[in-house]
């Protein structure tokens, strides 16, 4: 049936609403703002939806903790379970920032591994890792590079936490939130040659005050930026970057279960007997092996006439390289200069020698051209010609010299370089051997890529474990990997003022010379060895002298007859004294310690309460073991004798008696 | 109105066809038949369609030539016009072969330019360059990485094509197309640190016996290779490969048009007389001065009793500094061993005297470690240290010993330099000076990556410029971008035998320097200079003799009167004259056709019959200008003195006659 098409006339319904829309026109307009408000309403709940949606993003879940993706900051984050309290937050800074968080876990359904890849840009692996101790929990991260353009870098934030550990520095600090460096491979490094680069202790390691390490794998080309007070940043150089995080209860638990564990279990301690003898450096005439002699004998009479005669003379390079040409010298020409005829340690009894070596030879030296005469250019690190032939050593500077340097994994040249030591150790009857120039690499200083056997502080390491050969009365200026080494680490000369390249230096430089494993470091000498603000000052003098006491050997440049009046003599003598009855026993003591578990010696004031956030920053103070600090010297300047009778850290009761005698000495 | 629907019975039409299926089964088939061989000829047609599309697809048409991409293999191809007559084909090693060939241009619509994009790969971009000469045409090939892992490469197939120039070989070829070389620098070197690598002579241009020549832009980092018969490849070395090819109708025409304007426009002649004389290298006993002075003495006495008095007497390097200390030996030391007090030219008159000096130090001689007492360090090539600080010299080997370089970019140590060798030739009365070791890239040898200003043979072409300031009777090692100054090149050193690398090398040598500009170089001593399979042999002798009169300088090492019985004796002193009075004249005359117009003094037998395919692969053939050739002297070993009377070569008659004289005064 076919419908009726209505035409020509307005239905009755329709007429009538028409009539209603023209009679109650408010009724429209609500009817419209009520379209308008449901349309803005949907409009808000959808970009509210986008945009409120949870900024993190879970990645690996653990037991203690979980690492999340924050998309606002294109950061890991990490964060202790279950109160979500913020561990440590790592923005990486190698993906580009446009990129969609990592949606989810592409890698195997159980739940310990996390995967990622930024495409043709870089690749994430997170893995739950075996628990190193009970309430520790780590995370292995691994970034992978997909174009070689890619450069790696993940920054770790300063916001909240304080950092430990990682480089020494010219001017260290404790934490070293506040202080700065460029990029720069994360090598040792000697302050004269680059004031502004890494030291020469240092470990791929960082430990944060909310209890996170970070461990970097070995065969990471790694590079190092710190920016004080917001981030340091890890990179890859290149290549892929590999670290470990471990999150514990509190900073003191994570170093004791990660920490100690960096150099392996088998520590060993040096020659202990050095920590009773102050070190002498023999600063007089140098030249002739005669005037040397002579100079020796002078220093060690005056050492005897002051009551300080038990004690090690040290000789530097300069010196016992002049000292051991003694016996070469015709004996023609010895009888006409009336010189006697050789070095005999006897004259300076009871006093004792050290000798100071270098892997360096100048190209001027005869000992080099006599090498090289013989066609032993393989002693040297040496450039490999692309097309074959012999190798060309690589020259370099030392102290201002043009030399070569020992070709440490040339086991003939090791060989020589190591008996060469024994027999001038033996021909000087020196008793300690101080290395000096072990740090660096040489090949990267030049921006020469290094064989593969000698990247990073491979060199360092190597020459340490050489070293060892010798016995354990040896120096070396350098701490990389071989912490549980039997050596003595000379410290990096400090300035003589009291910033903190200086005096203010010397705690958060032994703190952290301590907190790596290099227990048995040689402060520098008192009174700064290189040149500052403040040179001869009696006041700095003093307080380096009170501070170093409680370090474990004490060293000395200028002594103290030279530097000020007979007070600070009858001081140093005091001090070396106190230095010997009561703080080397308790060095030897936590010493044990330190051989069974690795717990450092030297402890700063967060040691003992972990939780406590002013203890983070305290770098005037420190405990030897659990008993002793040293408190407040430092920031007395101008008010010599006049101590703070109240102490900021409740914890370092131990040390009051022994200030009190210092001080009654002093007055 | 309703249509009325057919329901209830079938059609007539219908029933009928029906039926005839039912009755007619053969045509069911054949319908079958037909249609499947339909569609079998459908598909046929379209998979021929898609295979046999035209393997070539036109990227540029210039108006005598055209670029083409070959699909099949990746390459590029460029075709004369109308004939398509293939010129050269070059594959294209550094994008994916599974890529699809460009599809189009995607440049502006002027047709004088190509491009195309891999993604990710490479940037290709195609032009056409203005017209150098009538007839000639060129296209600039220009890739672009577009990622830093792409390593460019090029590879030009020798199939069908003899090319030439490019470097110089220990076994020198002509053409190359049968030498051989592993991928490296396209930077000049020294064949004795490196004999598979590229000598001394090179320049960035290539000549084919098609008329095509490809010329490499100076700023590309240039890297090399040649696999014998098959191609030689242009690598980018990671950065962008810049050449331009240019297409003549034939070779001649293409070398007259492009490879004649490589040095540009100012071209001058070093000192000619040097063609009239003979070089005796002298070959006595080295040690002190006043023996290298009698040694001199009597090789003078010598060459006067056998009436070869004019010419050169050659001091090495090291007797040069040997004669050059003369002067600082005491006084007394002098009397007591009754030696006269200093060098005199005249002692040797008429023959003169030339010194040989290079640009290396030894780090055992007084002189470098004199300069570095006095701080000069930037006097020698040196690496930067990465944190500032003075320079540290490179070391590098010369002569077996450790030397340092002349850092020529140091203006003070070229001026220095310079003086130093004025200073030497004005004391020993020198009237030439050869400089060696000019050759070769320091940093590159040893693999590190040198300064902007050294790279490539940077170092050459800066020494070769300087060294005009000490006039025009200078010899230099080494020839890059320098063909157009006034200087002589030392050939490199050649084997005492008859391969490539000993005699059969020589013309292919000569032919390659004269062909990149170098006419006036100095051919290596007579019977070869480097220890040989056949060494002392009377006949090579006496061939390389024959060569060497028709080349530029005649030079020799062992004198005749040692090697060979009086005969030989009796030829060299006709050779040298035969030399003077006819060969230097012709060099002398297109010397000045050298200046005008580049053309080179030494021409291959191509060069009158450029069309004739077996003029291409001729190497023991030349041509003095148009006019003389050496013919067929190589191949006649072992049957000396009877020369073959016909000659492979219809073009060179003119010596015939002079050759005739040879073998007159031989029998």
């Amino acid at each position: 049936m076919p419908i009726a098409r209505p035409t020509g006339r307005i239905p009755e319904a329709a007429w009538t609403s028409g009539i209603r829309e023209l009679t109650e026109p408010w009724k429209g307009a609500l009817g419209c703002l009520g379209v308008a408000v449901f349309f803005a309403m949907t409009i808000g709940i959808i970009s509210w939806q986008a945009l409120e949606q949870p900024p993190e993003e879970w990645m690996l879940r653990g037991q203690a903790s979980g690492m999340l993706w924050d998309r606002r900051r294109g950061a890991l984050l990490l964060r202790a379970l279950p109160m979500g309290r913020p561990l440590v937050s790592i923005t990486v800074g190698s993906v580009p920032a446009s990129e969609p968080p990592p949606p989810r876990d592409r890698c195997w359904q159980d739940g310990t591994e996390f995967c990622y890849a930024w495409e043709e840009e870089a690749e994430l692996r997170i893995s739950l890792q075996p628990t190193p101790a009970p309430g520790t929990e780590c995370y292995s991260v691994r970034w992978n590079p997909l174009r070689p353009d890619v450069v790696l870098k993940d920054c770790f934030s300063m916001v909240n936490v304080s950092w430990y550990g990682g480089a020494s520095l010219c001017a260290q600090r404790w934490p070293l939130n506040s202080a700065e460096s460029p990029e720069q491979p994360f090598v040792s490094g000697d302050f004269s040659k680059n004031p502004t680069g890494y030291g020469p202790v240092l470990e791929r390691y960082f430990l944060g005050s909310t209890g996170v390490t970070v461990t970097v794998a070995p065969d990471v080309s790694l590079v190092l930026s710190l920016e004080s007070h917001w981030h340091f940043c890890l990179g890859g150089a290149g290549g892929p970057l590999h670290y470990i995080l471990c999150i514990s209860p509190n900073i003191t638990t994570a170093h004791r279960h990660v920490g100690t564990q960096l150099a392996g279990q088998t520590r060993a301690l040096p020659d202990t007997t050095l920590l009773w003898s102050p070190i002498w450096q023999y600063d007089g005439p140098v030249g002739s092996a005669a005037k040397i002699k002579r100079g020796l004998r002078s220093l060690a009479r005056r050492l005897k006439r002051h009551r300080m005669q038990e004690g090690v003379l040290a000789l530097g390079e300069h010196g016992t390289a002049a000292l051991a040409t003694m016996d070469h010298v015709p004996v023609e020409r010895r009888k006409r200069h009336g010189a006697p005829h050789a070095w005999d340690p006897a004259m300076i009894f009871p006093l004792r020698l050290s000798i100071t070596l270098s892997p360096y030879a100048s190209i001027a030296a005869p000992l080099f051209l006599h090498l090289l005469r013989d066609g032993e250019t393989g002693y040297w690190l040496s450039l490999q010609p692309r097309y074959g032939g012999c190798s060309i050593p690589l020259l370099t500077t030392w102290k201002g010299q043009l030399c070569a340097r020992l070709n440490i994994t040339n086991e003939a040249a090791l060989s020589w370089y190591l008996s060469r030591a024994r027999g001038l150790r033996h021909k000087l009857g020196a008793t300690y051997v101080i290395f000096e120039g072990a740090e660096g690499n040489a090949f990267l200083e030049q921006a020469v890529s290094p064989p593969a056997e000698l990247a990073g502080d491979q060199y360092a390491e190597m020459l340490a474990a050489a070293l060892v050969k010798l016995g354990n009365a040896t120096v070396i200026s350098v701490g990389a990997r071989s912490s549980h080494l039997p050596l003595f680490v000379q410290m990096s000369p400090l300035h003589s003022d009291w910033s903190h390249a200086g005096l203010k230096g010397l705690i958060p430089s032994a703190l952290h010379y301590s907190l790596l494993g290099y227990n048995f470091f040689i402060p520098d000498t008192v009174g700064g060895s290189l040149a500052g603000d403040t040179p001869g000052d009696p006041e700095l003098y003093v307080r380096w002298l009170q501070i170093v006491t409680f370090l474990p050997v004490m060293a000395f440049g200028t002594p103290p007859w030279l530097c000020c009046d007979s007070w600070v003599l009858n001081l140093t003598r005091q001090c070396i004294q106190r230095h010997r009855d009561f703080v080397v026993p308790v060095i030897i003591k936590y010493s044990k310690e330190w051989l069974s578990s690795g717990y450092p010696i030297f402890r700063p004031a967060w040691w003992l309460s972990p939780t406590d956030p002013t203890a983070f920053t305290v770098e005037d103070e420190f405990l030897i073991g659990d008993e002793v600090g040293n408190v407040e010297t430092i920031s007395l300047k101008g008010n010599l004798g006049k101590y703070r009778a109240s102490c900021s850290c409740p914890l370092l009761h131990a040390l009051f008696k022994y200030k009190a005698q210092i001080e009654g000495a002093q007055n």
